[in-house]
């Protein structure tokens, strides 16, 4: 669907497009490599090659990218698990990806330099900015589940009952084990206790 | 107990630590009016009538003192929890008192100045700090829940099955609601649905 969207936009567009993905690529890896606090513009200009004018026509400060970048970024996050929401794969299979894909991000964690700037955004910027994005990646956490749930639901796989809030108990975990791959407090056992528990939780037919 | 050590004690180790509960007291007034960034040595320097000298004899910062008015803070939050855990009450009846504390401080955190002070540092501080500091009241957290339990395997009313596991989901989801009532995302029932759902993962025999 993304692809067919994309045929539809002028040439103009694309190219508007492509130049804005130019500046968040770029600024990705700036932020991966000084963090948030210590990326200016002019560090983000130097990795892409725009002209100080032509970056400030799409973004103004560090921060907007930034916000930019995350949003981008957790589009993409479960594009494989949405694309299989959309084929209609069997339930097990959507949920079992979706899990090992958090098994993976969670072992990587510490070694995610965008991610430890995410932290650094929530740490030093004012609560309301920061909060209403925490607020914003949970959100998006829950509705993915609560998708992948309708999936075994319409398969006559899981019972339609609760769903809504245990998929917010498993946002609440998957968001509460983030935080503790972050500091470095998790293995890969923590992972595979929690994800047990939390399909323990499905009601399945019979 | 507290108390018994409290009679061990010098008149003198008394008096100081009279003095120190003193410092705290007026501090947790100062942070719960003015949060944690606007307070000032000076400030709790007035609240609390010691001098100068006399407060740096016991912290040298702001920060010492916030920290330990939380060490306090978290110390106290479920004393009657604790109180009825020593005293072996039923399982049950604990995990009553847990879950309505838990209710209670949920509802009522978007007017506890304490806990707002407690997410201002959280979001102002370098990563380090306040990433220990959330780490050692998720530990707490984790703690009491599984002290609970074991008065359950005790008193004969829960198989002793995955329960660090459990106590750990609990964690995770009691912070959850935690930040949703701070960010004003909660309401009763989503508070209800979440500690049934934490129910239903308890290993009851028969």
């Amino acid at each position: 669907m993304a692809k067919k969207q994309q045929s539809e936009l002028t040439t103009a567009e694309k190219k508007k497009q492509q130049k804005r993905d130019l500046i968040l690529e770029s600024a990705k890896v700036v932020f991966s490599k000084k963090g948030l606090i210590d990326a200016t513009m002019k560090d983000i200009i130097e990795e892409c090659g725009i002209s100080r004018g032509g970056i400030y026509l799409y973004f103004r400060s560090v921060d907007e990218i930034f916000l930019a970048v995350l949003e981008q970024r957790s589009k993409r996050k479960f594009d494989d698990v949405r694309e299989m929401i959309m084929e209609q794969v069997p339930f097990e299979t959507i949920l079992n990806k979706y899990f090992s894909d958090h098994r993976k991000r969670l072992l990587h964690s510490i070694s995610d330099g965008m991610l430890r700037a995410v932290y650094e955004y929530y740490y030093t910027h004012k609560t309301e900015a920061s909060s209403s994005l925490q607020q914003a990646q949970l959100s998006e956490t829950k509705r993915t589940i609560h998708e992948i749930f309708q999936v075994g639901v319409q398969q006559g796989v899981l019972k339609d009952e609760n769903l809504a809030v245990i998929a917010e108990n498993y946002m609440f975990v998957i968001e509460g084990l983030g935080i503790l791959a972050l500091t470095g407090h998790i293995t890969e056992q923590t992972i595979d206790d929690q994800i047990a528990v939390m399909r323990q939780l499905l009601p399945y037919r019979n």
